[in-house]
């Protein structure tokens, strides 16, 4: 059996888009001599389309591209689609078997998923049926993502009557003698996270399925950045049916992928070399979503404000190695308070990214808001305010240039300083992505020496790494000032926001765990606001960690 | 049978707070001579909950807070809190029969939303037991929320393996002889929509159960805000077992209430005079909504940027209906472009709600950054930018008042601008939260008209309602330059938004709903950043329209 694996970056809600992508990889699958193609979850419609889905003219124009690209394709295909249903939700996440031009099958996703960055539960109805397609011989086993993911052990499955999961349908007796599976397919869009096991592994995931059922597996999933979240691809064909004697090939992580694997003829086990790669992995996941982002928003250009510290200088690296150093400005906007290196290190970062670069001080704007403000501040003393203002000052006049050549602000807040609100609303926090909104700081660092590491020269300059980092927003300033040292504050994070470990669970930080938790709870009202970014870690905040707002959250 | 009714204001994560309220209020129920007491869903975390339930902790911090609190209570109470399961979300919604100082009894709830506002299926596991308890001769089944707004043809129930539902599950045969129910009771926490049906209706929910298991129903339904959602109260007794003699009590809407139902007497049925009253219940609810999230973030004050519009004076007068005058604080900040009419009709408004005024003109800001950004942006034409800048200026004025005098900045934006992104992010979006975000502007105007009429004076200026509405970014600039008349423009956008119908489903507008649709789907990015504020309708943007942002949505 050869089997096209498209591993495609879609777009959401761009049926046409995706409908030609789907239908030139079918063209070049044929040439290969491909018996049939395979697509990830919801080609046509791209994945997640959240509430879209309530929308009834969306499903209907989806089923529209879908059964206007079935007669053209020149092989059989699976392709994923939305279709409408008579339940609650009025839709379900279905997959189809294309074959001489038309439907030939379908199949609906039973598992939905509810965690995470996904609400699939929200959005579909659960499928009722299984498939498997007899073709050319072979008898294949239809599933869509979640399906695999619970072998037979899952609370979530009770509804199943018969079976405790699609996968123990799919190594039932039904599937016996003549009946036997050649292969189950599962269409997916997996979530990408640092923390995720591989299921590509020797006893990972996809063998334990394989094992199950006793047939290879292919699972062909998504590749790209979707808002939040990243589908890494690495798609794989696994055989674990005969211990001893597993097989494995795969296709390129983080990046679009045609492969046409002959069943035949997979014989080693290269599912290691797909294994988690740690920095290396994250790195790539960091440049897929934000190209993605910007790409799949239509924008042309991005706009940093550089600080000459760490943090901006990772963004403006990220964005020149996801869109190229023309599609990216640097703009450094001294104060009266910054220090001399912060406009150098600035300088230095701009040139060794060769992008463009513009200095703007904002000392007639701070001077501004302070002479207007002070009639109404008369005889209070200086504080906070007067530094979020610099912060704001800076954060309109970004917004102003990127207004003026519609470029877009990337946020350079890291996931430390968010955790804390060690920011200020509608100044640093200003921007329509934010690259490295789920990076602690320590992470920071380490990003942004593989970035060197792997250029071979400085691209980050060494004064950014080595100096204290500070907000300079007031005379000689440090984080530490504030914070404690990000080793330490980062590990009470770890096991405050991605463990939900409490304040009094965290051992070995003395009170400072506990005022750690209630800063962070403090700050609950920022995050509300805070822009998209990447989720990269276990828990990110948008999309693993909702909270209240109005509430008692020092109890943590 | 006499009931206690604790319909409470809890807090979410206060368990301190709510135990000593329930407490006070069974001291309170003793005295009247009640059985025992009735309070609203998770009465002791406050509800909901969201990802707070991930922290074990805060788990085990509730049950200690219920355990502590079981044997203070003179008489028995039936008490919501969350539990740990040992299910893939660590967490139940249950809730507890507490009798002789300890929990004699409980339950989980079994049906767990996952539309709108709500999530409870990501947070809780589902329960797996059905609970009724002997008291004093009768036979009280316990139920929670969700659990009877299905009766027994949803698809949401069908894992479970006897019954249809859990009010199929107490009209079973198990409930009938000498084991036949005297009444089932539900603690809520049901979310206000001006769209929702009245459950105590006669033929609304509560008679339908009622009807079916041939048992008096007791709804105790939680009051307060809770960020975006509101619980409105309205608790209800309902006895429809027998055909023309239905009977009905209710409780207060929105406000706390106490009330000793004693089942012998109840005689009318109440329920007609708890019907959704208009504008009249929306008011009451901007305003409970707007008074909970202030106070439960234990903020002193409030700020306003009043511009002499509508919108704005809408929320200056919410915020002193919710606060009290001496909480809330007006700022005018007129441009060289403001006409003279907006800072006399700012002042007006401010002299008619009796509270603190300033002008703080921004002009010297405004001109401080078009100095600034002159070489960058030189040879370009004013545009957009010039007219932000100025919107910018006034969101860091008021930021900066904010952080000096620890007032709390409310948004005034509406609806019907935030559909299309009529506003300007990090300007007029400033702020902790967005009191009238859900109501569209023809909305906006009606509620400042009942505002008047009920004061029996302008409390909000009458030129404010007459004059056409306004940004005021450049000379003689008028919202029906940009945008289509309110009238019109509302139309089309409570069917596109409300009722999710796509452009060419919406008929009577020629061109103008696809060009409305195109604007919304272009603003999706906007409103990822906007600040909290009360759901209202069937559809806020934040609990019911969760889209993606780097997608093509102009399809829709």
């Amino acid at each position: 059996m050869k089997i096209g694996v498209g591993q495609i970056n879609t777009r959401v809600g761009d049926f046409e888009f995706n409908a030609r992508k789907i239908l030139e990889t079918c063209n070049y699958f044929k040439i290969g001599g491909a018996d049939f193609a395979v697509f990830p979850e919801s080609a046509i419609s791209g994945y997640p389309i959240k509430d879209l889905a309530r929308y009834k003219a969306f499903v209907d124009k989806a089923q529209d591209a879908l059964h206007k690209l079935a007669p053209m394709l020149p092989i059989p295909a699976i392709i994923g689609c939305p279709s409408r249903s008579d339940g609650p939700s009025g839709c379900r996440n279905s997959a189809y078997w294309i074959e001489n031009g038309e439907v030939a099958a379908s199949t609906d996703k039973h598992l939905l998923p509810n965690y995470g960055a996904l609400n699939d539960a929200r959005n579909f109805d659960p499928g009722e049926d299984f498939c498997a397609v007899r073709y050319r011989g072979y008898n294949i086993g239809l599933t869509i993502c979640e399906d695999i993911w619970t072998l037979a052990d899952d609370n979530t499955a009770k509804r199943y009557e018969r079976f405790a999961s699609p996968i123990e349908y799919f190594s039932s007796a039904e599937f016996s003698g003549e009946n036997k599976l050649d292969i189950l397919i599962n269409i997916s869009a997996s979530v990408f996270s640092s923390s995720n096991d591989n299921p590509r592994h020797k006893g990972g995931l996809l063998c334990r399925v394989s094992e199950k059922i006793g047939v290879p597996v292919l699972w062909c999933n998504l590749i790209g950045g979707n808002d939040e979240v990243i589908f890494a691809g690495g798609s794989a064909y696994v055989d674990a049916s005969k211990k001893g004697e597993e097989k494995c090939a795969c296709l390129k992580k983080f990046e679009e992928d045609l492969k046409i694997i002959d069943t035949d003829t997979v014989s080693s086990y290269e599912g290691g070399a797909f294994d988690f790669r740690g920095d290396e992995d994250i790195l790539s996941a960091l440049v897929l979503s934000l190209r993605d982002f910007v790409d799949k928003c239509g924008i042309k250009r991005v706009l940093i404000g550089l600080s000459g510290g760490i943090d901006s200088a990772l963004v403006a690296a990220l964005a020149v190695l996801a869109l190229g150093k023309e599609r990216v400005i640097g703009v450094a906007m001294p104060s009266k308070i910054s220090s001399r290196h912060s406009v150098d290190d600035a300088r230095s970062l701009a040139e060794n990214l060769g992008i463009e670069f513009h200095i703007v001080p904002i000392s007639d704007v701070v001077e501004a808001f302070e002479r207007t403000l002070s009639p109404i501040f008369a005889g209070r003393p200086r504080d906070v305010t007067e530094e979020n203002i610099q912060s704001r000052a800076r954060g309109a006049i970004l917004m102003a240039i990127s207004n003026k050549f519609g470029a877009l602000v990337l946020t350079t807040g890291n996931k430390s300083e968010c955790a804390v609100g060690y920011c200020t609303l509608y100044g640093d926090t200003c921007g329509g992505f934010a690259p490295i909104c789920d990076l602690y700081k320590t992470e920071v660092y380490r990003i942004s020496k593989l970035i060197n590491a792997k250029a071979g020269r400085d691209i980050i300059p060494q004064n950014t790494i080595d100096k204290a980092p500070s907000a300079e927003l007031r005379p000689n300033q440090k984080d530490e000032d504030s914070l404690p040292p990000y080793d330490i504050f980062d590990a009470i994070l770890k096991q405050h926001i991605d463990a939900f470990k409490s304040a009094d669970e965290i051992s070995g930080h003395g009170g400072l765990a506990e005022e750690v938790a209630r800063k962070v709870a403090r700050a609950e009202y920022k995050r509300t606001q805070y822009p998209i970014g990447p989720k990269i870690s276990a828990v990110a905040y948008a999309t693993d960690r909702k909270m209240p707002v109005a509430a008692k959250l020092e109890i943590l």
